[in-house]
């Protein structure tokens, strides 16, 4: 129960750096930072899902749940999200992505918390994610 | 113990997205991104408690205070506070409201850690604090 | 098991403001946010390692480090790190001192996950990290 394991989706981007896209030991589950990079391609760079931020909000929320499952979680675990973006103007759009997205994932469990804060993230990035899980 | 509730006070402001205030599972409590908004009154728009850093900080205080004694915790339960600033200048006088609400708390366990970073916020909102909390 | 203990190495500065510069209760320890300052020296008032970010980067995680240990925990237990630096043009640089750092850790454990943001930090300050450890 104990064991710390790193929770890597065959699909996911190379991190880049010497950090796990996601971790578990015990009950808790640790997402990494997400962006919306599509599924790697050999010999490629990480590609965002595209430029807009409904685009990219899908592929990171593909992204953070590719990493739940990979180690047998699910949205329905999740305490926390942190979500980052890089302007405030898109704050109402992000919602509305949100609610619709959770809305199709049909939860048993309450709606996890959510931080959302304004910064900045590396060109071409509007939208980055990061999730606690507490597993049952 | 593993039943993951939301912590909903009667007095928040529903959130801009369908997220919970707070979510408790097992002994692990996090508050979401908590700002200085006043008691919600139906029908109206939620209202910041001030213009100023003290009023909107105090008010983010017992929000989040709020959601821990929703699920049965206080301040003594609580490991990490984030707290999210709009200005480095305004540091030196958070502080000052921070140490002399905890002064006032009567606390009986060890302060929680924190940090403190600059981000952008919503027009017209100074501070937002999260914090992650375990039960005894 | 429950009890909660505040983490404070004998070598760390004061904290700015009434909180921990770690905890730990059961077996989740935090780590507050640590800055590039060098081993407190009395009555002279906090000092960055230096100007570089390669030299604040090297102290921080000595800082964060040491409180791991006052802890009873080391960078095999950490779940999460969060990484805020003001630059964006510093995220490669960042990125190598990381790995050659994490390198020379000799890890038994899959590294932690990370978050990566730019954010405002008190004037002289090029990065600050926190972290999330559960312990086995």
């Amino acid at each position: 129960m104990t064991e710390k394991t790193a929770l890597v989706p065959a699909t996911h981007t190379a991190p880049p750096a010497k950090f796990s896209h996601g971790v578990k030991k015990g009950n808790i589950l640790q997402v990494a930072g997400q962006v919306g990079f599509l599924p790697a391609v050999e010999g490629q760079p990480p590609t965002p899902a595209g430029p807009t931020l409904r685009e990219q909000t899908l592929q990171t929320f593909a992204n953070v749940k590719a990493i739940l499952e990979e180690g047998g979680a699910s949205w329905d675990d999740v305490m926390m999200m942190r979500v980052y973006l890089t302007d405030v103007d898109h704050f109402a759009e992000m919602n509305e992505i949100y609610n619709a997205y959770f809305e199709e994932q049909d939860l048993k469990a309450p709606a996890s918390a959510r931080t959302t804060v304004y910064v900045g993230l590396p060109k071409g990035l509007l939208i980055e994610i990061d999730a606690l899980a507490v597993l049952s």
